[in-house]
């Protein structure tokens, strides 16, 4: 289902609000890392500088969003309305807080944009939410890092949010793994093949035939994984009756 | 668990590859999205410049993971010991090919990395993999992304494919389903038994030598599929030797 198809239209409720970045250019890169994943609801709080040509040259072709990104002075204006608050914050406080990882963040959060605004915090890059920010929160929500080098970048916690938003926004969809034309042979075909197989390899002196079933049970395992589709298995049959022309002719 | 005291050390046999980079910035970027999920195999091919200052700066904290890149000057030598090859692509090319969400490949990768080198592959920043990188790989991987806009840079996919693999390995042991003895053949192994496949082929005459690609397109398709073990391979490739002998006479 295309994004613009949902009926509740969950990617509108879904709002990314950055508070005093330092610089633009994250800015611009957070606009991109959202837009690519469906989102459009960007809000600013207290940016040190926007607009300015390095947010507008990083947001690529996501100019729209910075365009129509709300710029408030404080976070109050910035969510009144919200339903759900969620903070992004590499570490507990001195006070425990309700934490989520940012899969199930995302889960919960599209469960809640199904009814109202779901607004998700992130800080300022050197010192990330204080603890006025934090305490507005519902959860805390951490993207789990490597214990010995966990400094992700603003506009990387942006992108891996807004992935997981979309992905949590998807769920319903049965993933592909085959591709739509692809339908294994049945049984009966697969019988037939490894007939002809072992027919060919004995005209080609490849087989022992006092010896055939070991080698026939290794390719019956390698085709059987194989899972041949229709067009793979003429194409096998007929490897196999080339084969066969050949060795008539010994 | 944290990362090093992985029994298995599974992050060490997730290798990310980046072929023909344009922007050495995008080459440092990579390497910090790669080390903040404790990822550290980096693989250059033909990058357009590196080292370079701008990869430098942009790797921040991740510098090691740029000096322990390996550069080659093609993809053959990059991943030739790869027990799986995974491909980053936006879209299906004329041949479909099996495809998975950057969420299902991070369980297949990361079940496969316990027992051997997952290679998951990154093309040009214009133009992403050519078909003959596409055609290397096991499966196709998508990273889900808005329909109207889906152009997610080539440090954002490193990014959030990192994550999805860092997620993945921090699950429960994966079951194991192969029997145990089953070791597929690394990437080198079947380029080799392409050739010979080819080659055997077009001496059996089945082939027509003006017009080889699409079928071997096809039966490139079926045997990554079958991803024959050792014992397999040296089957299938005393077949070809053994129709070639018979070619040789007529």
């Amino acid at each position: 289902m295309s994004d613009n198809q949902s009926p509740l239209n969950e990617f509108n409720h879904l709002n990314i609000v950055l508070i005093e970045t330092s610089h633009p250019g994250n800015i611009g890169s957070a606009a991109r890392a959202m837009k690519v994943m469906g989102l459009n609801q960007l809000h600013l709080v207290a940016p040190k500088t926007f607009p300015n040509a390095q947010a507008t040259a990083l947001a690529s072709g996501a100019q729209d969003v910075l365009a129509n990104a709300t710029v408030s002075p404080d976070l109050d204006s910035a969510i009144a309305d919200g339903r759900l608050i969620l903070g992004t914050s590499a570490r507990l406080r001195s006070l425990a807080w309700p934490q989520l990882d940012v899969r199930e963040a995302a889960a919960l959060a599209r469960k809640e944009a199904q009814k109202g605004p779901v607004y998700v915090l992130f800080g300022r890059e050197s010192s990330g939410l204080n603890n006025e920010e934090l305490r507005r929160c519902h959860y805390l929500v951490h993207i789990p890092t490597a214990d010995d080098y966990s400094s992700l970048n603003l506009s990387q916690a942006v992108q891996v949010f807004s992935y997981e938003l979309r992905m949590a926004l998807l769920q319903g969809h049965a993933p592909m793994v085959e591709p739509a034309d692809y339908e294994p042979v049945g049984d009966d075909k697969m019988e037939g093949l490894f007939q002809h197989l072992e027919q060919a390899l004995l005209e080609l002196r490849f087989l022992d035939p006092s010896h055939p079933k070991r080698l026939m049970l290794r390719l019956r395992r390698l085709f059987l994984r194989a899972r041949p589709d229709v067009n793979e298995y003429n194409i096998l049959r007929g490897i196999l009756s080339a084969i066969e022309k050949f060795a008539a002719k010994q």
